[in-house]
């Protein structure tokens, strides 16, 4: 199937484009009426997860209704440590739940490594009903966690300001953390392998949990496993979203990745120098800034299409979008994108 | 009254001293099972704030118990918001809360400003006994919420993980917003100038919330704000604090203040190149390194001395010591600055 919108991929292979490509993190969700009545119909969120057909219509919405160029699979970075053996609850107003976590050695033995991918396969099947169904309109994005915040999450047992009990594994238990991360990002690889057998075109790793390492220790427990996982993705551009991680910009320069996630935090012109030319950069508009008048969406994400500059940029919030973001806004910032960086190829 | 150990205000004022002074975020707190003692026997935590003999004592706990080389008055950063007319209640296990937050221009209306930290008499009582019973001790230090971080707690109405009310109103209505953050400046002076009258050696700001802010946006609403009040307190030395603002730095190199508080995911030698030679830093172990072995606390707190040097460091965890961690552990760290940085100054 010839794709008839490749911007997103062009531009993430440095590739000079007609206008910079737009989509958002959290599209697939909250904000679309669409969405909201599609998850008063189910059980709950992980009844979305597990049925392809349903993926697949929150999946395509945003294209629909937003016009973004770019769609990105319904799923959740929580599938992993399920099929691994620990499966998540996602508990209204206090998000995921994973009883029994990790905290010694002879927990690791309960964990499913080997062919544990196999059992995502309601992912694959809703990539090739949701490929089918774009029917070439916009590529496809896969996703997986990055090891360490997927780690985070199996050890604390929940989602947590501090991540302690996670860190302190770090700290304390280096050869278990590095057993557990190894194991995590076997099961990555092969999962997202299979994500682009059944037709992802790109694949985004996100590192939610990254801010809260000390640098060193960022270094040492994730970004030498998101490493592994860039070098073993040879097959279509990979995009690395580390949140937080201001610390480790310039390492991540070195990385055999596409595309590098700035949060909006991290200043566009400071990082480009800590990063290199060579990587293509996405986001960075804070998701906050939707929540304003259009005069001020406009005025921000011109600001923002100026200081990547034209090429080498795929625009995007610096974070998830809000859930209670009004649609209208979320399409103006779209539009905006589309609009301004037109304006500026062609001057 | 003569201080018997100076270590901390020579070391603040770029002072070479014998050894580097070391004290913790948080001491005065749950650490010691001598506080829980104290708190068992009162209503809750605002009843220990508002008693000043009570503040004495577990103020006093940690110089005792964990041989810090200063005390830290206890009380709340929002004891600001509350003499301005918005009480908090701190809710076990969710943290403060405060009923009818600021919303709209007309909310500023209902904010008392002019001669409202004269309501705080019983911190300003507190520090007198304080001092009297520390009888030269250690110096004591007093402080307060930078001006954005109350904000945030004004418009929100509680602790948040986006705080995104109080951050949409910075984008949506920056005269309400500076207005606010004006108010809260004036208050916080005069409160901290009553604090030094009081008897407190130095002071410190605490912008617990800026690392959910936008660089620009961060200098144009907080920095400003921390600026002034650092202009206006010249009695004592003044320390700020900035979680995540590590895009700041720079900045922060040219405020009029003596030292600079990192936190743990701030590089320590990148930090110093960023904040320039003159400032003193404070900080910055992972408060997580204290759940570790006692071999581990010592090698990490060798390691950041080393980083730092001997000279214009005041040791500091990188955030306040997490209620849960052993008191012996933390002696731990107390006594190993105490020695590898006499050892170093000796070689």
């Amino acid at each position: 199937m010839q794709l008839k919108n490749d911007l997103i991929l062009r531009a993430a292979k440095g590739e000079t484009t007609e206008r910079t490509p737009v989509w958002l993190m959290r599209q697939a969700g909250r904000i679309l009426p669409e969405y909201r009545a599609v998850r008063e119909k189910v059980k709950g969120f992980r009844e979305m997860v597990v049925n392809p057909e349903i993926a697949t219509e929150v999946t395509i919405q945003p294209v629909d209704i937003l016009g973004v160029d770019a769609a990105i699979i319904f799923s959740d970075i929580l599938v992993v440590p399920e099929v691994m053996g620990m499966p998540y609850e996602m508990i209204e107003a206090k998000g995921p739940v994973l009883p029994n976590p990790i905290s010694a050695k002879e927990d690791l033995k309960r964990l499913k490594v080997e062919g544990a991918h196999q059992d995502l396969h309601y992912v694959y099947e809703a990539i090739k009903i949701t490929k089918r169904e774009l029917n070439g309109r916009v590529p496809l994005i896969g996703f997986a966690g990055a090891p360490w915040t997927i780690m985070a999450y199996m050890v604390e047992g929940s989602g947590s300001k501090t991540f302690y009990k996670a860190r302190k594994m770090l700290y304390s238990e280096p050869a278990i953390s590095h057993e557990l991360l190894s194991n995590i990002t076997s099961v990555t690889i092969a999962y997202l392998k299979e994500q682009i057998k059944a037709g992802a075109d790109m694949v985004q790793l996100f590192d939610s949990w990254a801010g809260i390492l000390a640098p060193d220790q960022y270094k040492e427990f994730s970004l030498k496993y998101i490493s592994e996982i860039c070098n073993a993705i040879t097959e279509v551009p990979v995009t690395v979203f580390a949140k937080g991680a201001f610390f480790a910009r310039k390492e991540m320069g070195n990385l055999k990745c596409n595309t590098i996630g700035l949060d909006w935090n991290m200043g566009i012109k400071e990082s480009r120098e800590l990063i290199g030319a060579q990587k293509t950069l996405q986001g960075n508009l804070d998701p906050c800034v939707l929540y304003t008048s259009y005069d001020e969406i406009k005025k921000h994400t011109k600001k923002m299409l100026d200081e990547f500059g034209p090429h080498k940029h795929i625009a995007n919030l610096g974070h998830g979008v809000y859930p209670d973001t009004d649609k209208d806004k979320v399409k103006c910032f779209v539009d905006s994108v589309k609009e301004f960086s037109s304006k500026k190829v062609s001057i």
